[in-house]
């Protein structure tokens, strides 16, 4: 058995950003500078660490982040309002809504108050659908960055049979779809699937989305398959047991430095796609 | 082996249709008539006997039928506006384009004209999201009768293996994450999987939705496998070999008179929640 191809998440998310910088390079000689807002509601640490990231992100590429820290105890009317006026704000092209947010908020009534022409993250119902439907200006970025990962190290899709494990509204349900558009043969585990291990043993392609640190075992997978890892638990450990799998699996996304930068790198695109097509309209 | 149990559609939407008369009774007694608009445009045969049964359906129950024909030239903006008078007009609840339409015509454009308040058959795009995450009022009707006959039949879907073949916008994307929103773990093969049969080898349930007369073969499937047979292909023939499948299934459904009238009753049902919704509003 050869050495696995380690996806380099990093280098994938370089490239991505390569592009980009002659793009806002271009807009901004249009006098137009991408703007991506980014929400943060109380004070979580890991949230405050992701939304710092993704402003820093913006910043390095000469992006626009405008930062919004609402209080702990904000309701929904509140921030559906703060949403509300970055919907009508003309400089800002993107809308980050940093979640989980605090248990009083209705988060699906959060999301769907962001305007389907900034939701660079694909959080609302009808991008969900325009994504699954195969038509979507943004599709959910983590999922959008497994796919980026697959084609820029082109492994092939098509044909193949995909077993994501995990079934988010951002994550495993998109990704799925996303696969199945590309013509994978597609199964979605979860919580509640008795026999993963059965359901890997065939299994092409493993997207592990399913928030369990290490819970994908190096002998659930069969030999050669292509391991995603899309898991971000505590002390920086994927879904997957890296060392277990890395025996057997032909190509593996490493944690950190696998799908997490690669998903930054989709957030800024699609935010630089944004302040793009204000051009066309 | 004892005999498969036959999951009879007629007798399942009987049971649908008698929870429906006394609602509309109590609607009539409001001053309320339920009013289903159906779209024909052009003439297809097999499209206007469709329309017709829909009409039909509705007439029996006492639920108002609003035929609308038009000319097979129609363009895609003339279609848009005749659904737009209908989404203002407070006597109709409920709009069904049928499909499929002639081609000049951009189908998804029409779909998404329809108004979410009357899209009782599913087919905009923000209602296959809500369906997609549990909680559209909607669901596209062939779906919900899928779903409607396992449950009538008290089949459980929980923790099962459900595969789907087929992965439309209307009937295998929907179904497959209704399955899954019930807990089933679902794989999805389609025209390019490449081994349909050996997908289907640990099946607990088996959806077909794949438009090709009799593709589901006997011995595909599983000893016990539970079968519901969504084709309605030329001839009245469905999408699953019936008589070969019947010696190892534990539950099938027959066509005709198995997936298609619970279909129909859906579509009743769903016009009737919605007339519903009127008086809460």
């Amino acid at each position: 058995m050869t050495n696995p191809l380690i996806l380099d998440g990093t280098r994938v998310a370089e490239a991505i950003k390569e592009e980009l910088k002659a793009r806002i390079h271009t807009l901004e000689s249009q006098g137009i500078v991408p703007c991506l807002a980014t929400i943060l509601v109380g004070d979580d640490p890991a949230s405050e660490t992701y939304v710092r990231m993704k402003g820093n992100a913006c910043k390095r590429l000469g992006i626009e982040s405008k930062r919004i820290h609402l209080d702990k105890s904000t309701s929904t009317e509140q921030l559906v309002e703060v949403i509300a006026q970055l919907n009508a704000d003309p400089l800002v092209h993107g809308i980050l809504l940093q979640h989980p947010v605090p248990h009083q908020i209705d988060e699906r009534a959060a999301f769907e108050a962001i305007s389907i022409h900034k939701d660079v993250d694909g959080v609302t119902a009808l991008g969900f659908a325009q994504n699954a439907f195969g038509y979507a200006d943004y599709p959910s970025c983590t999922p959008a960055a497994i796919i980026a990962i697959l084609d820029y190290y082109q492994i092939p899709i098509a044909g193949k049979h995909a077993v994501v494990i995990g079934r988010s509204p951002i994550l495993g349900k998109p990704v799925s779809l996303m696969l199945l558009n590309r013509d994978a043969t597609v199964t979605i585990c979860h919580s509640k699937t008795e026999n993963v291990a059965e359901m890997l043993k065939h299994a092409d392609i493993v997207i592990a989305a399913v928030g369990k640190p290490k819970f994908i075992q190096g002998e659930w997978l069969r030999k050669g398959a292509v391991v995603l890892d899309a898991g971000y638990n505590p002390g920086n450990v994927g879904d997957v047991d890296y060392d277990a799998c890395l025996a057997g699996a032909s190509a593996i996304t490493p944690v950190p430095a696998g799908v997490g930068p690669v998903t930054i790198a989709m957030l800024l695109k699609h935010t630089v796609d944004a302040a793009t097509r204000l051009l066309r309209h």
